[in-house]
């Protein structure tokens, strides 16, 4: 047996890292997805990705683009290794209290080779987007070493790193997302080899949006105009402080065979949708300017609005594409058609939702106005037999609901529509657990048996 | 008891009709549905319409526009009455075997008012619509009679007319069309009065579509540039003879409750969405172009791809409007799937879908590939109670699925999704019907009892 990682090598790092997306990450990424998506060295935004960032944004779809140029707007070819995006894009991230990746890394001369746990389980180390990942935070390392800097941790520049990840979310609820995993890997390597830099670029190596998930609140990829993508780096527009008030709420559908293979995505977009490089151009601008005044000034109609307006364009661009994609099932139609009967019955924009690469919604609501959309939910999709369960996260205090807006409303409930609802909020950005039992890596540099 | 209108005047004409649907018909204008609209002075193209012409086009979506002239494009105003389109259309006519619409029109000095039947039930004459029709052909044949024209038919001018309408196609089925019902009610008119202009103005003031309706075969709906609406008619691009192998599935999905309400459309769409006015500014003229060259050299592959990408993109706007506008369903996203995995394993484009305002597929395909497509739709929908009655109109003998497309397919069988199918073709414009037995109204003036 391995005498075991020396002691300051030992000291891997712990990063909870919840996102909920904003943009093109997965929302099906659960990690043996993203295994098998990292075997055929496709990001995210490749793969189902690609809802355009509305979570909380009025904002766009990012994409790469690069391998297309004659189809591509003016402002120079990118390399497609960059994954940079067509547009800028607007995020939030969500509350580690409700969703949060947990990863560890560790260090030892001891160590024979790179190696990757997700969830417990081995994973092969070589997909290239990890590489790519591993050898972006060497160089930053280096660069920091030739620069004079005697900071020990350089020191361990050429050791093997051992890496452990889980997600404290249900893998099956289409939640996972690569760019949160990404995003703290990349911290986390950050912090066990020394490195102070900003991180965009490595995380953006591993998954585009990944560089948002560096920050907490309200988060801004800028696209960039630079070729070598230095300028494509995320900023915190607002921090998760800003704006107590806001709620979310995950409404996690029952699982449909998907229809649209997941190999179709943003290139094929590019490609194929003459909608999509219109919003890039003509649309995105002017909503990111407007999604930040609405942030800035707390306009929560102002947000709502724009937010749902954003994730129908997203969607409606990916039903451009040829082959078209679709993202939305019966069930996510049937949440829109409540929101909005919900709002026309308060004659004010009170709920937004937005839709990632998946059916399953994301709502937002001042704390105030959840109880009773929590109630209608639960009118128009009443739980099959998880009743006690179907409510998890924030408390939400159950309040009965008029018979005005039961009328409004109009539908036929559909029993089981939607599986359960996560209330949370927005949260910070990566956190470093210094409680050592919340590491992930044993004394062996390998993963401890779970607790 | 009335003593009956005259002899000439009981020349009532029946004339059939089918269209299906290029444009913004209704595609769920059961007569009792269009007789609600009616009342309610809105035209199908602001009721569930839009599907933009897709139905074989390479076209556009026709929306009306006037009434919000600083979003729209340079042009003119156009009044709101005109019913004008925003972007030219094309679209196919349907044999009158498999679905048409016959009406009958009768004038007579004995009528002491205007009376319309449909489907054998009195409704109310003042509907605007239809107000609008009978003003503009009596107009039309005042006009005929002053220039000089001696026609006896004239002299019928001051008389009230009677019409009685029926439609042979399945009323739940969600394919009437108001458009056929208005092109074949101004046709009838048009007989008896003596009118022998264009009637493409009498039958888009009906219905915007109508005008579409008035020719057989492949036809073009020409937006125009006049702000009188004097060139925007619809004119011929082929006859019914022209691609004789060309054939037309309708496939009837199970009903689904209606989630986005039919009173959103078109004006919503102008107002709202971006991409809309890009769509039809940018991208429906050069396809025009191209699906008329398609249809011309009788390409198929590039018929087909244009006529699914044109359909996705109608369907993207209605989902940029603003509340969103959905009209598949699950099922057509299954069909939609099934499509594409069909033509992937035969390595070319064999088989295209395009949808109207509703769930239901048109699919089209040369003849000898639909038994296989049949087999497959059957494979992937299998026939809950009905499977006699499964397949209607055209005879299509039954082929069985080789295993390989049915691995390539890999879909989860959906019983009794597809409803049924409608086999048919492309079909003539209106037909006299000379048989006297074929007339709706009796002697006495009254819809003969059904027999």
């Amino acid at each position: 047996m391995s005498p075991g990682p020396k002691r300051r090598e030992l000291a891997g790092v712990s990063v909870t890292r919840a996102l909920l997306r904003g943009g093109r990450e997965c929302s099906v990424a659960t990690p043996r997805q993203l295994v098998e998506w990292m075997k055929q060295d496709k990001t995210c935004d490749e793969l189902g990705a690609w809802t355009g960032l509305q979570l909380c944004s009025g904002s766009g779809s990012p994409a790469k683009w690069g391998s297309h140029p004659g189809r591509l707007p003016e402002g120079g070819k990118r390399d497609e290794d960059l994954v940079l995006p067509i547009n800028s894009s607007l995020s939030v991230t969500l509350h580690q209290d409700q969703l949060k990746t947990t990863t560890t890394a560790a260090i030892s001369k001891d160590f024979t080779e790179d190696r990757i746990w997700l969830n417990g389980r081995e994973e092969d180390v070589e997909q290239p987007r990890l590489q790519a990942c591993l050898r972006e935070i060497r160089r930053l390392a280096r660069k920091r070493r030739s620069a004079g800097d005697e900071d020990p941790a350089a020191l361990g520049l050429s050791y093997k790193v051992h890496v452990a990840s889980v997600n404290n979310f249900p893998t099956a609820a289409g939640l996972a997302s690569s760019a949160a995993g990404y995003a703290c890997l990349a911290y986390t390597l950050a912090q066990v080899y020394g490195v102070e830099s900003d991180l965009s670029e490595v995380a953006r190596r591993g998954s585009g949006s990944a560089c948002r998930s560096l920050y907490g609140g309200f988060v801004e990829w800028q696209m960039g105009e630079r070729a070598d993508g230095k300028d494509s780096i995320a900023r915190q527009v607002a921090p998760e402080s800003h704006w107590p008030e806001l709620r979310v709420l995950i409404l996690v559908v029952s699982a449909e065979k998907k229809l649209t293979g997941s190999t179709a995505g943003m290139r094929t977009s590019v490609e194929t949708s003459p909608l999509l490089r219109f919003r890039a151009e003509s649309v995105v601008p002017a909503r990111m300017a407007e999604m930040a005044r609405c942030v800035r000034e707390r306009d929560f109609p102002g947000f709502a609005q724009l937010t749902m307006k954003d994730s129908n364009q997203f969607h409606a661009t990916c039903l451009d594409t040829f082959p078209p994609i679709s993202y939305l099932s019966d069930t996510s139609r049937r949440v829109v058609h409540l929101v909005h009967r919900f709002n026309a019955h308060h004659g004010q924009t009170k709920v937004a939702y937005t839709f990632d690469a998946g059916p399953n919604a994301v709502v937002f609501a001042l704390h105030d106005t959840v109880p009773e959309f929590v109630a209608a939910v639960r009118h128009c999709f009443p739980p099959e037999s998880n009743g006690d369960k179907f409510l998890k996260g924030l408390p939400v205090p159950p309040v009965p609901l008029s018979d005005e807006l039961k009328a409004v409303l109009d539908v036929d409930p559909t029993p089981g529509g939607v599986k359960y609802i996560i209330a949370t909020q927005v949260g910070p950005g990566p956190q470093i657990l210094e409680d050592p039992h919340a590491h992930l890596l044993g004394p062996d540099g390998l993963p401890k048996p779970a607790a």
